[in-house]
Protein backbone atom coordinates (compact mmCIF):
# COMPACT_ATOMS: atom_id res chain seq x y z
CA UNK A 1 0.00 0.00 0.00
CA UNK A 2 3.16 2.16 -0.34
CA UNK A 3 1.34 3.94 -3.32
CA UNK A 4 -2.24 4.32 -1.64
CA UNK A 5 -1.24 7.04 0.89
CA UNK A 6 -4.70 7.24 1.88
CA UNK A 7 -5.78 3.88 2.41
CA UNK A 8 -7.57 4.38 5.35
CA UNK A 9 -10.24 7.04 3.23
CA UNK A 10 -10.10 4.31 0.24
CA UNK A 11 -11.46 1.55 2.83
CA UNK A 12 -14.15 4.00 4.45
CA UNK A 13 -15.11 4.68 0.90
CA UNK A 14 -15.56 1.05 -0.16
CA UNK A 15 -17.81 0.28 2.42
CA UNK A 16 -20.11 3.88 1.06
CA UNK A 17 -20.04 1.65 -2.20
CA UNK A 18 -20.70 -1.62 -0.60
CA UNK A 19 -23.46 -0.32 1.18
CA UNK A 20 -25.31 1.70 -1.77
CA UNK A 21 -25.04 -1.50 -4.00
CA UNK A 22 -26.80 -3.08 -1.11
CA UNK A 23 -29.31 -0.89 -1.06
CA UNK A 24 -30.18 -1.32 -4.92
CA UNK A 25 -29.78 -5.51 -4.93
CA UNK A 26 -31.43 -6.87 -1.75
CA UNK A 27 -34.66 -5.35 -2.43
CA UNK A 28 -34.47 -7.21 -5.37
CA UNK A 29 -33.37 -10.57 -3.73
CA UNK A 30 -35.65 -13.33 -3.51
CA UNK A 31 -37.93 -10.91 -4.05
CA UNK A 32 -41.84 -12.00 -5.72
CA UNK A 33 -40.51 -9.32 -8.55
CA UNK A 34 -38.30 -11.90 -9.03
CA UNK A 35 -40.51 -15.05 -9.34
CA UNK A 36 -42.95 -13.28 -11.51
CA UNK A 37 -41.21 -11.74 -13.77
CA UNK A 38 -38.77 -14.31 -14.60
CA UNK A 39 -39.32 -15.17 -18.41
CA UNK A 40 -38.70 -14.18 -21.99
CA UNK A 41 -37.58 -10.97 -23.67
CA UNK A 42 -39.80 -7.80 -23.07
CA UNK A 43 -40.03 -8.92 -19.16
CA UNK A 44 -38.66 -7.59 -16.10
CA UNK A 45 -35.56 -8.78 -15.24
CA UNK A 46 -34.84 -8.27 -11.99
CA UNK A 47 -31.26 -9.22 -11.96
CA UNK A 48 -30.35 -6.63 -14.29
CA UNK A 49 -32.52 -3.89 -12.96
CA UNK A 50 -30.16 -4.80 -9.68
CA UNK A 51 -27.49 -4.96 -11.96
CA UNK A 52 -27.48 -1.58 -13.55
CA UNK A 53 -29.15 0.11 -10.32
CA UNK A 54 -26.33 -1.02 -7.78
CA UNK A 55 -24.00 0.25 -10.51
CA UNK A 56 -25.38 3.71 -11.54
CA UNK A 57 -25.00 4.21 -7.25
CA UNK A 58 -21.30 3.49 -7.46
CA UNK A 59 -20.75 5.36 -10.03
CA UNK A 60 -22.73 8.52 -8.75
CA UNK A 61 -20.63 8.35 -5.44
CA UNK A 62 -16.99 8.02 -7.35
CA UNK A 63 -17.90 10.56 -9.63
CA UNK A 64 -18.86 12.86 -6.61
CA UNK A 65 -16.00 11.76 -4.44
CA UNK A 66 -13.31 11.12 -7.27
CA UNK A 67 -14.23 13.02 -10.13
CA UNK A 68 -10.92 12.54 -11.73
CA UNK A 69 -10.91 9.04 -10.97
CA UNK A 70 -11.73 6.12 -14.18
CA UNK A 71 -14.44 3.56 -14.16
CA UNK A 72 -14.62 0.09 -15.10
CA UNK A 73 -17.85 -1.98 -14.68
CA UNK A 74 -20.07 -4.57 -15.84
CA UNK A 75 -22.77 -2.38 -16.90
CA UNK A 76 -21.77 0.69 -18.33
CA UNK A 77 -19.62 2.26 -20.49
CA UNK A 78 -15.71 2.95 -19.40
CA UNK A 79 -14.56 6.09 -18.37
CA UNK A 80 -11.40 6.35 -18.95
CA UNK A 81 -9.64 8.96 -17.44
CA UNK A 82 -5.50 10.48 -16.99
CA UNK A 83 -6.09 9.38 -13.34
CA UNK A 84 -3.53 6.54 -12.00
CA UNK A 85 -7.23 5.44 -10.33
CA UNK A 86 -9.40 3.00 -11.54
CA UNK A 87 -12.02 1.64 -9.95
CA UNK A 88 -13.30 -1.66 -11.80
CA UNK A 89 -16.87 -2.45 -10.24
CA UNK A 90 -19.31 -5.73 -10.60
CA UNK A 91 -22.11 -5.36 -8.65
CA UNK A 92 -23.89 -8.72 -8.93
CA UNK A 93 -20.87 -11.52 -9.38
CA UNK A 94 -23.00 -14.96 -9.20
CA UNK A 95 -25.96 -14.04 -11.08
CA UNK A 96 -27.21 -17.22 -11.44
CA UNK A 97 -26.96 -17.91 -7.81
CA UNK A 98 -29.00 -14.45 -7.58
CA UNK A 99 -31.30 -15.71 -9.80
CA UNK A 100 -31.80 -18.68 -8.18
CA UNK A 101 -32.35 -17.65 -4.38
CA UNK A 102 -28.79 -18.63 -3.09
CA UNK A 103 -26.81 -16.30 -1.15
CA UNK A 104 -23.44 -16.70 -2.64
CA UNK A 105 -23.01 -14.04 -4.68
CA UNK A 106 -21.55 -10.99 -4.31
CA UNK A 107 -20.82 -7.23 -5.12
CA UNK A 108 -16.89 -6.64 -6.32
CA UNK A 109 -15.40 -3.24 -5.86
CA UNK A 110 -11.63 -2.91 -6.78
CA UNK A 111 -9.20 -0.44 -6.95
CA UNK A 112 -6.17 -0.48 -9.39
CA UNK A 113 -3.41 2.06 -9.24
CA UNK A 114 -0.99 2.67 -11.74
CA UNK A 115 -2.36 -0.32 -13.60
CA UNK A 116 -2.52 -3.16 -10.79
CA UNK A 117 -4.98 -3.79 -8.13
CA UNK A 118 -4.39 -2.56 -4.65
CA UNK A 119 -7.66 -2.57 -2.86
CA UNK A 120 -10.43 -5.13 -3.05
CA UNK A 121 -13.49 -6.10 -1.38
CA UNK A 122 -16.18 -8.61 -2.18
CA UNK A 123 -19.25 -7.74 -0.04
CA UNK A 124 -22.53 -10.23 0.24
CA UNK A 125 -25.35 -8.20 2.11
CA UNK A 126 -27.93 -10.58 2.51
CA UNK A 127 -25.21 -13.02 5.07
CA UNK A 128 -24.31 -9.57 6.14
CA UNK A 129 -20.14 -10.09 5.46
CA UNK A 130 -17.37 -8.67 3.73
CA UNK A 131 -14.08 -9.86 2.63
CA UNK A 132 -11.31 -6.75 2.38
CA UNK A 133 -7.91 -6.99 1.17
CA UNK A 134 -4.82 -4.58 0.10
CA UNK A 135 -2.16 -6.91 -1.47
CA UNK A 136 -0.42 -7.35 1.47
CA UNK A 137 -3.22 -8.04 4.11
CA UNK A 138 -6.92 -9.54 4.53
CA UNK A 139 -9.57 -9.25 6.71
CA UNK A 140 -13.17 -10.56 7.68
CA UNK A 141 -16.12 -8.98 8.69
CA UNK A 142 -19.63 -10.92 9.15
CA UNK A 143 -22.57 -12.16 11.16
CA UNK A 144 -19.13 -14.20 13.56
CA UNK A 145 -17.12 -11.21 13.87
CA UNK A 146 -13.96 -9.30 12.33
CA UNK A 147 -11.02 -11.35 11.82
CA UNK A 148 -8.09 -11.96 9.57
CA UNK A 149 -8.15 -14.04 6.31
CA UNK A 150 -5.42 -16.20 5.79
CA UNK A 151 -4.97 -19.20 3.47
CA UNK A 152 -4.21 -22.65 4.31
CA UNK A 153 -1.32 -24.82 3.50
CA UNK A 154 -1.75 -27.46 0.92
CA UNK A 155 1.15 -28.43 -0.97
CA UNK A 156 -0.48 -31.27 -2.70
CA UNK A 157 -3.50 -31.44 -5.36
CA UNK A 158 -4.78 -35.21 -3.60
CA UNK A 159 -5.62 -32.62 -0.62
CA UNK A 160 -7.39 -30.15 -2.27
CA UNK A 161 -10.23 -28.39 -2.10
CA UNK A 162 -10.82 -27.10 -6.03
CA UNK A 163 -13.66 -24.82 -6.69
CA UNK A 164 -14.96 -23.63 -10.61
CA UNK A 165 -18.04 -22.07 -11.61
CA UNK A 166 -18.89 -25.40 -13.78
CA UNK A 167 -17.07 -28.11 -15.01
CA UNK A 168 -19.47 -27.42 -18.19
CA UNK A 169 -18.08 -24.19 -19.21
CA UNK A 170 -14.73 -24.79 -20.12
CA UNK A 171 -13.93 -24.54 -23.98
CA UNK A 172 -12.47 -27.99 -25.18
CA UNK A 173 -8.88 -27.86 -24.97
CA UNK A 174 -9.20 -26.21 -21.50
CA UNK A 175 -12.30 -28.44 -19.95
CA UNK A 176 -9.77 -31.45 -20.65
CA UNK A 177 -6.99 -30.03 -18.52
CA UNK A 178 -9.37 -28.94 -16.06
CA UNK A 179 -10.77 -32.50 -15.82
CA UNK A 180 -7.46 -33.79 -15.38
CA UNK A 181 -6.82 -31.87 -12.52
CA UNK A 182 -10.38 -32.64 -11.15
CA UNK A 183 -9.64 -35.87 -11.28
CA UNK A 184 -6.64 -35.60 -8.73
CA UNK A 185 -8.23 -33.25 -6.12
CA UNK A 186 -9.87 -34.66 -2.74
CA UNK A 187 -13.12 -32.41 -3.53
CA UNK A 188 -14.18 -30.59 -6.08
CA UNK A 189 -17.38 -27.95 -5.56
CA UNK A 190 -19.32 -26.21 -8.52
CA UNK A 191 -20.94 -22.70 -8.86
CA UNK A 192 -19.53 -20.37 -6.06
CA UNK A 193 -18.36 -17.33 -8.40
CA UNK A 194 -16.79 -14.58 -5.89
CA UNK A 195 -17.53 -17.03 -3.10
CA UNK A 196 -15.29 -19.26 -4.55
CA UNK A 197 -11.94 -16.85 -4.08
CA UNK A 198 -13.19 -15.65 -1.13
CA UNK A 199 -13.46 -19.10 0.33
CA UNK A 200 -10.22 -19.85 -0.67
CA UNK A 201 -8.77 -16.49 1.28
CA UNK A 202 -10.67 -17.89 3.93
CA UNK A 203 -8.51 -20.93 4.35
CA UNK A 204 -11.73 -23.41 3.14
CA UNK A 205 -10.85 -23.98 -0.07
CA UNK A 206 -7.46 -24.75 -1.52
CA UNK A 207 -7.30 -23.92 -5.25
CA UNK A 208 -9.85 -21.92 -8.32
CA UNK A 209 -9.58 -22.74 -11.89
CA UNK A 210 -11.98 -20.60 -14.16
CA UNK A 211 -11.72 -19.74 -17.99
CA UNK A 212 -12.72 -16.66 -19.79
CA UNK A 213 -12.91 -14.37 -16.74
CA UNK A 214 -13.77 -10.41 -17.38
CA UNK A 215 -11.43 -8.27 -15.46
CA UNK A 216 -13.84 -6.93 -13.15
CA UNK A 217 -14.59 -10.59 -12.50
CA UNK A 218 -11.30 -10.85 -10.81
CA UNK A 219 -9.51 -7.39 -10.08
CA UNK A 220 -11.93 -6.76 -6.76
CA UNK A 221 -10.53 -10.28 -5.59
CA UNK A 222 -6.75 -9.87 -6.64
CA UNK A 223 -5.57 -7.50 -3.10
CA UNK A 224 -7.89 -9.74 -0.98
CA UNK A 225 -6.02 -13.39 -2.67
CA UNK A 226 -2.97 -11.82 -2.53
CA UNK A 227 -3.52 -10.05 1.31
CA UNK A 228 -4.68 -13.69 2.48
CA UNK A 229 -1.45 -15.41 1.43
CA UNK A 230 -2.18 -16.91 -1.95
CA UNK A 231 -1.54 -16.61 -5.29
CA UNK A 232 -3.40 -15.65 -8.30
CA UNK A 233 -2.40 -15.59 -11.76
CA UNK A 234 -3.16 -16.82 -15.55
CA UNK A 235 -3.30 -20.16 -16.32
CA UNK A 236 0.65 -19.84 -18.03
CA UNK A 237 1.26 -17.35 -14.78
CA UNK A 238 1.44 -14.08 -15.95
CA UNK A 239 -1.15 -11.53 -14.29
CA UNK A 240 -4.48 -12.08 -13.65
CA UNK A 241 -5.71 -7.89 -13.70
CA UNK A 242 -7.17 -8.66 -17.22
CA UNK A 243 -9.12 -11.42 -16.82
CA UNK A 244 -8.63 -14.54 -18.54
CA UNK A 245 -8.13 -18.19 -17.63
CA UNK A 246 -7.51 -17.44 -13.82
CA UNK A 247 -6.23 -20.20 -11.19
CA UNK A 248 -5.88 -19.31 -7.76
CA UNK A 249 -4.45 -21.30 -4.95
CA UNK A 250 -3.99 -20.82 -0.96
CA UNK A 251 -0.35 -22.34 -1.01
CA UNK A 252 2.23 -21.16 -3.58
CA UNK A 253 3.43 -24.79 -3.67
CA UNK A 254 0.06 -25.97 -5.08
CA UNK A 255 0.25 -22.93 -7.20
CA UNK A 256 3.43 -23.71 -9.04
CA UNK A 257 1.99 -27.35 -8.80
CA UNK A 258 -0.77 -26.46 -10.82
CA UNK A 259 0.61 -24.08 -13.31
CA UNK A 260 3.03 -26.80 -14.55
CA UNK A 261 -0.48 -28.84 -15.56
CA UNK A 262 -2.09 -26.06 -17.13
CA UNK A 263 0.79 -24.94 -19.01
CA UNK B 1 -52.54 -32.25 9.84
CA UNK B 2 -55.92 -34.17 10.57
CA UNK B 3 -53.68 -36.81 11.97
CA UNK B 4 -51.22 -34.64 14.04
CA UNK B 5 -53.41 -32.93 16.65
CA UNK B 6 -50.86 -31.41 18.34
CA UNK B 7 -48.76 -30.04 15.66
CA UNK B 8 -48.02 -26.37 17.29
CA UNK B 9 -46.14 -28.03 20.28
CA UNK B 10 -44.61 -30.45 17.75
CA UNK B 11 -44.07 -27.42 15.94
CA UNK B 12 -42.19 -25.57 18.63
CA UNK B 13 -40.42 -28.23 19.48
CA UNK B 14 -38.84 -28.25 15.74
CA UNK B 15 -37.45 -25.02 16.83
CA UNK B 16 -35.57 -26.76 19.67
CA UNK B 17 -33.92 -29.63 17.80
CA UNK B 18 -32.72 -26.87 15.40
CA UNK B 19 -31.11 -24.57 17.96
CA UNK B 20 -29.86 -27.62 19.51
CA UNK B 21 -28.22 -29.04 15.63
CA UNK B 22 -27.21 -25.09 15.50
CA UNK B 23 -25.21 -25.49 18.80
CA UNK B 24 -22.91 -28.21 17.66
CA UNK B 25 -22.83 -27.27 13.80
CA UNK B 26 -22.23 -23.38 13.76
CA UNK B 27 -18.98 -23.73 16.22
CA UNK B 28 -17.15 -25.78 13.33
CA UNK B 29 -18.37 -24.51 10.36
CA UNK B 30 -15.62 -21.92 8.87
CA UNK B 31 -13.39 -22.56 12.36
CA UNK B 32 -9.67 -22.78 12.17
CA UNK B 33 -10.02 -26.60 13.53
CA UNK B 34 -11.75 -26.91 10.00
CA UNK B 35 -8.88 -25.14 8.32
CA UNK B 36 -6.18 -27.02 10.12
CA UNK B 37 -7.22 -30.73 10.37
CA UNK B 38 -8.76 -31.06 7.00
CA UNK B 39 -6.51 -34.09 6.10
CA UNK B 40 -6.47 -38.10 5.63
CA UNK B 41 -7.29 -40.45 7.59
CA UNK B 42 -6.84 -40.62 11.70
CA UNK B 43 -6.96 -36.74 11.24
CA UNK B 44 -10.10 -34.99 13.61
CA UNK B 45 -12.82 -34.49 10.85
CA UNK B 46 -14.81 -31.28 11.95
CA UNK B 47 -17.79 -32.55 9.43
CA UNK B 48 -18.26 -35.76 11.18
CA UNK B 49 -17.89 -34.52 14.30
CA UNK B 50 -20.39 -31.47 13.90
CA UNK B 51 -22.83 -33.69 12.37
CA UNK B 52 -22.40 -36.57 15.17
CA UNK B 53 -22.75 -34.01 17.98
CA UNK B 54 -25.89 -32.31 16.28
CA UNK B 55 -27.79 -35.66 15.73
CA UNK B 56 -26.92 -36.80 19.55
CA UNK B 57 -28.00 -33.47 20.45
CA UNK B 58 -31.15 -34.02 18.86
CA UNK B 59 -32.16 -37.44 19.54
CA UNK B 60 -31.33 -36.65 23.43
CA UNK B 61 -33.86 -34.44 23.35
CA UNK B 62 -36.23 -36.28 20.93
CA UNK B 63 -35.42 -39.48 23.25
CA UNK B 64 -36.38 -37.28 26.42
CA UNK B 65 -39.72 -35.41 25.17
CA UNK B 66 -40.84 -38.33 23.18
CA UNK B 67 -39.63 -41.55 24.36
CA UNK B 68 -41.73 -43.83 22.53
CA UNK B 69 -41.24 -42.03 19.05
CA UNK B 70 -38.54 -43.94 16.57
CA UNK B 71 -35.42 -42.23 15.07
CA UNK B 72 -34.04 -42.69 11.69
CA UNK B 73 -30.90 -40.64 11.41
CA UNK B 74 -27.34 -40.49 9.23
CA UNK B 75 -25.12 -41.01 11.83
CA UNK B 76 -26.40 -43.61 14.18
CA UNK B 77 -28.40 -46.29 14.31
CA UNK B 78 -32.09 -46.67 13.85
CA UNK B 79 -34.13 -46.62 16.83
CA UNK B 80 -37.22 -48.72 15.82
CA UNK B 81 -40.54 -48.60 18.31
CA UNK B 82 -43.92 -49.19 17.94
CA UNK B 83 -45.10 -45.81 18.14
CA UNK B 84 -46.56 -44.33 14.66
CA UNK B 85 -43.90 -41.15 14.97
CA UNK B 86 -40.80 -41.78 13.32
CA UNK B 87 -38.44 -38.60 13.34
CA UNK B 88 -35.85 -38.44 10.19
CA UNK B 89 -32.60 -36.39 10.85
CA UNK B 90 -29.85 -35.06 8.62
CA UNK B 91 -27.68 -32.84 10.68
CA UNK B 92 -25.34 -31.33 7.82
CA UNK B 93 -26.75 -31.84 4.52
CA UNK B 94 -24.57 -30.66 2.27
CA UNK B 95 -21.07 -31.24 3.79
CA UNK B 96 -19.44 -30.46 0.82
CA UNK B 97 -20.82 -26.79 1.29
CA UNK B 98 -20.00 -27.52 4.27
CA UNK B 99 -16.21 -27.98 4.42
CA UNK B 100 -15.61 -25.66 1.52
CA UNK B 101 -17.23 -22.90 3.61
CA UNK B 102 -20.45 -22.33 1.61
CA UNK B 103 -23.45 -20.91 4.27
CA UNK B 104 -25.53 -22.89 2.05
CA UNK B 105 -25.71 -26.80 3.86
CA UNK B 106 -28.88 -27.33 6.31
CA UNK B 107 -30.62 -29.18 9.09
CA UNK B 108 -32.75 -31.59 8.11
CA UNK B 109 -35.74 -32.54 10.41
CA UNK B 110 -38.53 -34.36 9.27
CA UNK B 111 -41.58 -36.11 11.19
CA UNK B 112 -43.03 -39.04 9.43
CA UNK B 113 -46.64 -40.52 10.86
CA UNK B 114 -47.72 -43.68 10.00
CA UNK B 115 -45.07 -44.05 7.19
CA UNK B 116 -45.98 -40.51 5.63
CA UNK B 117 -43.90 -37.83 6.15
CA UNK B 118 -45.83 -34.93 7.48
CA UNK B 119 -43.88 -32.04 9.01
CA UNK B 120 -40.42 -31.35 8.26
CA UNK B 121 -37.96 -28.35 8.69
CA UNK B 122 -34.39 -27.21 7.11
CA UNK B 123 -32.34 -25.00 9.31
CA UNK B 124 -29.78 -22.61 7.93
CA UNK B 125 -28.02 -21.81 11.15
CA UNK B 126 -25.39 -19.39 9.62
CA UNK B 127 -27.75 -16.90 7.75
CA UNK B 128 -30.20 -17.88 10.50
CA UNK B 129 -33.70 -19.06 8.46
CA UNK B 130 -35.80 -21.81 8.57
CA UNK B 131 -38.13 -23.76 5.91
CA UNK B 132 -40.67 -25.44 7.34
CA UNK B 133 -43.56 -27.25 5.61
CA UNK B 134 -46.52 -29.24 7.11
CA UNK B 135 -47.70 -30.42 3.31
CA UNK B 136 -50.79 -28.31 3.57
CA UNK B 137 -49.10 -25.52 3.62
CA UNK B 138 -45.37 -23.92 4.15
CA UNK B 139 -43.37 -21.44 5.87
CA UNK B 140 -40.05 -19.00 6.00
CA UNK B 141 -38.31 -17.38 8.76
CA UNK B 142 -35.05 -15.62 8.39
CA UNK B 143 -32.91 -12.26 7.73
CA UNK B 144 -35.80 -10.85 5.71
CA UNK B 145 -38.54 -11.71 7.98
CA UNK B 146 -41.39 -14.43 8.02
CA UNK B 147 -43.52 -15.24 4.95
CA UNK B 148 -45.43 -17.97 3.32
CA UNK B 149 -43.66 -20.14 1.23
CA UNK B 150 -45.11 -20.81 -2.43
CA UNK B 151 -43.80 -22.38 -5.36
CA UNK B 152 -44.25 -20.53 -8.87
CA UNK B 153 -45.82 -21.36 -12.28
CA UNK B 154 -43.23 -22.66 -14.34
CA UNK B 155 -44.99 -25.35 -16.86
CA UNK B 156 -42.29 -25.25 -19.95
CA UNK B 157 -38.91 -26.96 -19.43
CA UNK B 158 -37.48 -24.36 -21.88
CA UNK B 159 -38.47 -21.60 -18.82
CA UNK B 160 -37.33 -23.67 -16.46
CA UNK B 161 -34.42 -22.98 -13.52
CA UNK B 162 -33.24 -26.58 -13.02
CA UNK B 163 -30.82 -27.64 -9.60
CA UNK B 164 -29.00 -31.09 -8.57
CA UNK B 165 -25.77 -31.68 -7.08
CA UNK B 166 -23.81 -32.35 -9.68
CA UNK B 167 -24.09 -33.29 -13.18
CA UNK B 168 -21.00 -35.76 -12.24
CA UNK B 169 -22.90 -38.05 -9.95
CA UNK B 170 -25.71 -39.73 -12.18
CA UNK B 171 -24.69 -43.15 -12.81
CA UNK B 172 -24.41 -43.64 -16.30
CA UNK B 173 -27.85 -44.46 -17.84
CA UNK B 174 -29.69 -41.69 -15.15
CA UNK B 175 -26.71 -39.31 -16.40
CA UNK B 176 -27.39 -39.56 -20.10
CA UNK B 177 -31.06 -38.95 -19.11
CA UNK B 178 -30.46 -36.06 -17.24
CA UNK B 179 -28.00 -34.30 -19.73
CA UNK B 180 -30.83 -34.38 -21.97
CA UNK B 181 -33.28 -32.73 -19.82
CA UNK B 182 -30.34 -30.47 -18.89
CA UNK B 183 -29.72 -29.54 -22.26
CA UNK B 184 -33.40 -28.09 -22.45
CA UNK B 185 -33.46 -25.90 -19.24
CA UNK B 186 -33.33 -22.41 -19.13
CA UNK B 187 -30.49 -22.52 -16.26
CA UNK B 188 -28.82 -25.45 -14.89
CA UNK B 189 -27.44 -25.22 -11.22
CA UNK B 190 -24.81 -27.10 -9.11
CA UNK B 191 -24.25 -28.01 -5.64
CA UNK B 192 -27.15 -26.62 -3.43
CA UNK B 193 -28.36 -30.09 -1.61
CA UNK B 194 -30.87 -29.25 0.30
CA UNK B 195 -31.27 -25.60 -0.96
CA UNK B 196 -32.19 -26.98 -3.95
CA UNK B 197 -35.46 -27.98 -2.53
CA UNK B 198 -35.82 -25.00 -0.10
CA UNK B 199 -35.44 -22.38 -3.20
CA UNK B 200 -38.06 -24.21 -5.01
CA UNK B 201 -40.37 -24.30 -2.72
CA UNK B 202 -39.79 -20.56 -2.17
CA UNK B 203 -40.28 -19.77 -6.27
CA UNK B 204 -36.92 -19.35 -7.59
CA UNK B 205 -36.13 -22.52 -8.79
CA UNK B 206 -38.42 -24.73 -10.75
CA UNK B 207 -36.78 -27.98 -10.57
CA UNK B 208 -34.54 -30.33 -8.67
CA UNK B 209 -33.29 -34.03 -10.35
CA UNK B 210 -30.99 -36.13 -8.08
CA UNK B 211 -30.14 -39.53 -7.61
CA UNK B 212 -29.30 -42.12 -5.22
CA UNK B 213 -30.97 -40.33 -1.89
CA UNK B 214 -31.32 -41.43 0.86
CA UNK B 215 -34.42 -41.11 3.34
CA UNK B 216 -32.96 -38.77 5.40
CA UNK B 217 -31.48 -36.16 2.67
CA UNK B 218 -35.62 -35.85 1.82
CA UNK B 219 -38.20 -36.91 4.16
CA UNK B 220 -38.01 -33.67 5.67
CA UNK B 221 -37.99 -31.36 2.61
CA UNK B 222 -41.41 -33.37 0.91
CA UNK B 223 -44.03 -31.31 3.78
CA UNK B 224 -42.27 -27.97 2.49
CA UNK B 225 -42.61 -28.48 -0.93
CA UNK B 226 -45.89 -30.10 -1.32
CA UNK B 227 -46.93 -27.24 1.63
CA UNK B 228 -45.65 -24.61 -0.76
CA UNK B 229 -47.51 -26.21 -3.92
CA UNK B 230 -44.98 -28.64 -4.99
CA UNK B 231 -44.67 -32.04 -6.50
CA UNK B 232 -41.85 -34.31 -5.30
CA UNK B 233 -41.54 -38.21 -6.31
CA UNK B 234 -39.18 -40.67 -7.45
CA UNK B 235 -38.23 -40.68 -11.30
CA UNK B 236 -41.05 -43.22 -12.02
CA UNK B 237 -43.57 -41.23 -10.20
CA UNK B 238 -43.76 -43.33 -6.48
CA UNK B 239 -43.12 -41.70 -3.25
CA UNK B 240 -40.09 -39.94 -2.04
CA UNK B 241 -40.54 -40.70 1.15
CA UNK B 242 -37.83 -43.84 0.99
CA UNK B 243 -34.97 -41.38 -1.32
CA UNK B 244 -33.72 -43.31 -4.34
CA UNK B 245 -33.61 -41.01 -7.50
CA UNK B 246 -35.43 -38.28 -6.93
CA UNK B 247 -37.54 -35.23 -9.09
CA UNK B 248 -39.01 -32.05 -7.68
CA UNK B 249 -41.07 -29.92 -9.52
CA UNK B 250 -42.95 -26.33 -8.64
CA UNK B 251 -45.79 -26.70 -11.36
CA UNK B 252 -47.38 -29.69 -11.26
CA UNK B 253 -47.60 -29.59 -15.44
CA UNK B 254 -43.89 -29.33 -15.42
CA UNK B 255 -44.01 -31.97 -13.10
CA UNK B 256 -45.70 -34.78 -15.75
CA UNK B 257 -43.36 -33.38 -18.52
CA UNK B 258 -40.23 -34.61 -16.81
CA UNK B 259 -41.95 -37.92 -15.35
CA UNK B 260 -42.29 -38.93 -19.39
CA UNK B 261 -39.08 -37.74 -19.71
CA UNK B 262 -37.57 -39.30 -16.83
CA UNK B 263 -39.09 -42.84 -17.76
Amino acid sequence: MADLSDSHEFLAFFDQLADAAAEATLPLFRSRLAVENKLGPGHFDPVTAADQAAERLMRDLIAAKYPDHGVLGEEFANVASESPYLWVLDPIDGTRSFISGLPIWGTLIGLKHDGAPRLGMMSQPFIGERFIGDCRQAWYRGPGGERPLNTRPCARLADAVLMTTSPRIFPKMEGDIYDRIESQVRLPRYGADCYAYAMLAAGHVDLVIEAGLKPYDIVALIPVIEGAGGMVTTWDGGSAADGGNIVASGDPRLHQDVLRRLG
